[in-house]
This record gives structure tokens, sequence and C-alpha cells, in this order.
């Protein structure tokens, strides 16, 4: 049998974090590469709680759901965001299996073959492949760790004309960055000028470092645009709650939820209900904010840990920013070290990261790395940075 | 702002299906049009069971989980089709939302605009769906009682040199009918002469009734390759289990798995691991097989229940053919009646099914409507067969 591929396979590169994922699952290796969360803090028996409510209502529970996504968590979900100054009904959002669904569904009813999407530099390598995959030209806007370049955004936006924008603006993946209040008005108005598409994807806005009075508004809730909204708005439990649910949402203009209702329809029918109803059920009866300020706190704890321990190895050459939320250091080594070469030593030594090279759209640096500081505990990123440190010390000169 | 939606928006038609669950869900009206099991016989207990199992085993249990599934249920599942004479490893397999996204994830890595597809007539809707919205042209073979019609076939795979076939051989939906073997033999004899994949959705193949000593071998049973087979094969345990678990599998070839994972990688990372999880330990410590057999003859009665109904009412001009297993009946009424039009009518008189006509590809008939028999219960299908002669009388002359 010889089988005939379609030409949109080639696009398909395994990811990076993927591929090391399943690595760190077989050997005994301290992994800062997966963005995984703390799993001793996963709300164990408040989930089983959740569940056994949601069985207690009887074998309905277990039948087909709608597409859409249960209702009564997107009620819960609403009222959620309500409390972050976005309004929005049920019919502006979609349940999707994680929010890397919400990028998929979205880019399958919004991108035709060679249409352009601006992206940072760097930025989340898994909707890079999304992008790819449906043919997207790939365009990066020069980002620094304000954000996007409104001059360099103005200049694409003009010469590509693209489709649409895709940000993480608060607590970006790779690099921790969060956007501020000039860049992400400045970036709203320009799109909605040119009517170009915001896909913000925010996994990890309720993960905030430093001082509590400092806030950064979504652009979907500065947008305040639900209908003819230029802002498509992506979220997920998978950080907050646990990521073994699955379960994400994406909020956004009816007509575009709509659609993107009717792709999911065709993709999978629906999202697992059980899940759905568990949250829901976790939702109303157990205290989540609570529980999210304790979760971060813990990162932060372990950020400033890391920040410690790097700050104290003191890399010749190796410049970084503190994270100001979410869950990782993006560091920039000396340009005479690939970091793809690093990470074999690193992982001949027992310690995992992410090589900067995946997170860029085009124009690739080789001398970036990423580093997780949510999944370890204290004793796990003491030994790892000691074992990373053995492996810097094989290319860095001191 | 103004949305630019991509040119394949315009193939998400919303199936009719859906929107029609969608409305049974709102009123007092007894559908037979939804593919849904009977809830009544959910094994809800066992699922409460192995949920708690699973939380007990440890927080571990939600984190992030492997794009090709939970690896003790995939053994699960090898060892439970293995006791059906077909021999595949966990590398053979990919755990999924359901069998709709397989259905998807291989269609996105074989099929390029404008590649042809060859499928029942009449066959599945939403896999129809699927494959016109990645640009394939859909052509129908001729298909009677006993399967796909071997001359037609042969024609059609010359004339068009098709990528692919999409078959349900074994209790079709929506028609019931099971492949006799000297069809699937030829089939798979074809396709394999001119390297055309098949893709065997099998949802229903559980569910068998009549004589215990008539057996349905897969395809992808009889084709004995699985490097290098022809046959990508679906299922769900949706029918068997629940379908709010949304947990199908796929088989076939490695490299084709290993693709359709790649796929699978950005259209959603994973599917839930917990309830993957749930059904691994609901198939170690719960008797699935017991549960079927009950559930088969459950289901059996119903149909039969069904098929009395329509001998008694002897609708003129109306004909069936009693399924050999699965869920729906498919009856033909005269060429006078669009069951477009009878389906408001119906739903006026508070019972709902679905027009025959979204299940065609091309050439579509207007005069059939699929009728579920396993969802109502005995009183409810009574009254619904009532309503359903009354909307029947409207139309049909005695």
């Amino acid at each position: 049998m010889k089988y005939q591929f379609s030409a949109r396979l080639g696009t398909f590169s395994s990811s990076a974090v993927r591929e090391i994922l399943k690595l760190t699952q077989k050997k005994s290796i301290i992994s800062f590469a997966g963005g995984l969360p703390a799993e001793e803090h996963f709300p164990v028996a408040a989930i089983g709680e959740a569940f056994q409510r949601v069985l207690a209502a009887g074998n309905k529970a277990l039948q087909y759901g709608l597409t859409e996504g249960y209702l009564p968590l997107r009620e819960s979900i609403c009222k959620w965001v309500g409390t972050k100054g976005v309004n929005v009904t049920p019919d502006d959002m979609l349940i999707t299996t994680g929010s890397q669904q919400a990028i998929d569904l979205l880019t399958r009813i919004y991108i035709d073959q060679g249409d352009v999407i601006l992206v940072e530099r760097p930025t989340y390598l898994s909707a890079l492949q999304v992008f790819r995959s449906y043919g997207a030209t790939l365009v990066s806007v020069d980002t620094d760790k304000d954000g996007m370049d409104l001059d360099d955004l103005a200049a694409k936006l003009k010469q590509y004309k693209p489709k649409m924008v895709y940000v993480i603006p608060t607590f970006s993946n790779p690099t921790g960055n969060a956007w501020s209040l000039e860049r992400r008005l400045g970036v709203l108005k320009q799109c909605r000028e040119s009517d170009t598409l915001i896909l913000e994807d925010d996994p990890y806005g309720e993960l905030k470092f430093g001082d509590a009075s400092v806030t950064y508004p979504s652009l979907f809730s500065l947008d305040q645009h639900p209908n003819g909204s230029c802002v498509v708005y992506t979220s997920t439990f998978s950080k907050t709650v646990a990521p073994a649910l699955r379960t994400g949402w994406v909020m956004g203009d009816p007509e575009i939820i709509r659609h993107m209702a009717r792709a999911k329809q065709a993709a999978d029918l629906h999202s697992s209900s059980l899940d759905q109803q568990t949250l829901h059920q976790l939702m109303e009866h157990f205290d989540l904010a609570a529980h999210i300020e304790f979760v971060r706190k813990e990162y932060e704890k372990r950020m400033r840990q890391m920040a410690d321990l790097l700050q104290e190895q003191a890399w010749p050459g190796v410049t970084w920013n503190e994270p100001k939320g979410g869950m990782f250091f993006w560091l920039e080594v000396p340009e005479s070290v690939n970091t793809s070469d690093l990470l074999k030593t690193a992982v001949d030594l027992g310690v995992a990261f992410v090589p900067g090279v995946t997170f860029f759209a085009e124009e690739s640096k080789f001398n970036n790395m990423r580093l997780n500081f949510t999944h370890n505990d204290a004793e796990g990123t003491v030994r790892g940075m000691e074992r990373l440190s053995q492996a810097m010390a094989s290319v860095l000169v001191r």
C-alpha cells in the first residue's frame, strides 16, 4: 500500500515540547521544559466531589451534549469574567478542548492558504504549527518587554494586509512579559482601523506576580465590543484547575462563535461533557478564586526561587527578564551557543528545557531557552539548576 | 469590524441532526432524530467507581497527558480488540475525542483540495461535512443492503482515482445494513490493488441483532496488515459506555497513526485524560462485555418494537429493511413526499426524525427518513410513532 498524504502533512512537525515531554515521562529527568502546572496543588478532592455531584444529578449527565458547550458552564464562566469587566452572554462563547482547539477552530474558519498572520517575536510554538497547517504566511512583529512595537506593526499591517494578529499580551509564552496599557490600546486601535482580527490567547492571565494594584486588562475587555469585536479571546482551566479536564473557552462576536461551533461540530461534535459538568459544579461549590490566589502565590514563590538561582549562577553572557506572571523564564545565551545542541548535553545530565528556536515564526534565533518554573518543587528546582549549570559550563567560557 | 472568513467556512453547514437536537432539548418533543443511546442503561455507578480509582491514584492523574492517548487505555483496547481477531499494539492506535475526530484528523493529513473520496449512498452526514471542509470532491458508490456495488466501485475507482473510500460496513448510519463477506473482501481487494485508503467507521459494530452465529468481521481485521494496511479503522465508547466521556480510537498503520498524532497535537494537544483514565479503570474493573451484551439485547428489543409498530401502521408506499444492528431504521416514503417538509409537520405534532436528504453526498433523494430506535423507552416509542402517524396521514393518501 502506497500512502498519498496531503500537502499539509509537512506542516505538522512534532513540537519539540511534546517530544521532550515524552522523553521526560520515561526517564528520571528534571524537566523545565513543558508548561506544566504543579501537580501537588491540583484541587483533587474538590474535583472528586464535583464529579459525584454530576453523577448524582442522573444518567442524563452521560448523554451527548451541545457542540457549543454545557450551558450552565458557559453561564458560570460569564459570571466569572463578569467580575473582570467582561460582559458576555453564553452566545458569545464556545467551550473547547483546551485553548489549543480554539486557536485551531478560529484559524479553520478565518484563514485561507496564503493569508498573512502577524505574530509576536517570539511566540507560542503550537499556535505557529496550527497557522502553518492552514497554509498561513507568518510574519513576526518586533516585540519587546512592553509588547508589540507599534511602528513595526503599522508598517506590517500596511505592507502585508494580514487577516489576523495573534498575541499573548499577558505573561507571554515564552517570555513571561506583559504588555503595557499603551501598547494594548495601540494594537487595538490599529487593528480596528484596518479590519484585522486579533486572536488574544490568555492562558496565564490569572497568574500575576508582583504589585497587586497593577492590572493587565485583556484586549477583549478594552475593546468593549462583544458585538463586532475585533478581538477573539481564549483562555483555559488547564493552568488554574487542572490540564486533564482539557477544557478551555473562547469568546467573541456571536457570528464568529457560531461559525466556530459549526467547525467544531465537524471536528469532534463536542468536548467531554463530563469534564464540562464537573467544572461547572466546581465553579458553583468550590472557592476557585481562593484556589487560584493560592496557586498564584505558590508560583510567584517558585519564580522567585529560580530568579535567585539564576542570579547566583550568573552564567556569563546569559540574560533574562523577570517574568511578570505565567510559567516561564526566557533566557538569552551568547550567540555562539546553539541551545538545541545544549539541550542534548542537558538531557544527558538529567535536565530538560525548550530551545528557543521553535518559538520564532521566521528569522529564528538559536540562542534562547525557555525554562518552566511552576512544575518542580523547591528541591527539584535546585537540583535541576545544578545540572543545567553543568551543561552551561560545557559551552560558556568563564 | 468587517470580518473576512475563510473560503472553507461555506462548507460548515450546521448539521440537521445537531440543530434538531437543540430543538428537542428545549421542547417536549419525542425525538427519533439523534443517534442517542438509552440513558437509563448508562453504567453510572461503575463510571463513578472508575473515576474514584483514577483520583485515588494521585494528583498526577490530573496533569497533561500524551497526544497519542493514555497508554494503559490503549493497552486495554488492544486486549479488547485482540479478542475479536485484531492484533495491534498501542503504536497502531490513537485516542480521539470520539470517532468524529478520527475522521477529521485522517482527512486533514490525507486529503488535499480536489481529491476524490468515494462514499456509500447514503452515508453518515457529519463525515460528509468533514470531507467537504477539506475541499474533497465526494462521489457516491451505489450501495444496496449487502454493501457497496463492486462493479460500480470498480468503475469509479478507475474513473476518479480517489484517494480514499469512506465506509460504515457494519450497521450503517443511516440504513442499519451490514455488508456481506463477499462485498467486504471485494472492496478490500479493489482498494488494495488501486492503493486507495479505506476509512472504516465502526461505531455500531458491537450492537448486532439476530442470529448470534452470524458475524461481521471488520475490513481492518480482514486486511490483516497493521503494517501497510489499506484500512484505517475507528470506533468509540460513545455507544457502548456513554457519549459524555467523548472517547474514541483509531487504528491503522503506525506511519498514519504517527501523522494523525501530530495533526492532533495542533488540533487540541490531547483528549480529556480524565475520561481516558476513567475508561481504562472501567475496562479493568467492570465487565464491559456483559454490559454491552445487556445493552445489545435491550436495543434489539427496541428495534423489534419499532419494527412491529411500523408493520402495524403500514403507511402506504413506505418501505424499510429491518436493521441488522446499530441504532436506525431507514424509511423510504413515496417520491411525492419531501421529508424535510414532513419534519416541520412532525415537530409541530411533537415528534422528530432526520430527513434523509442530508445523508447523500450528491444526487440527493428527498423521500427518506432516519428513525432512531435506541433512545426512547417502549412508552415513548409508542407515543412518538402515534404522532408520526398523524404527520404521515397529512401527506400520504390511503
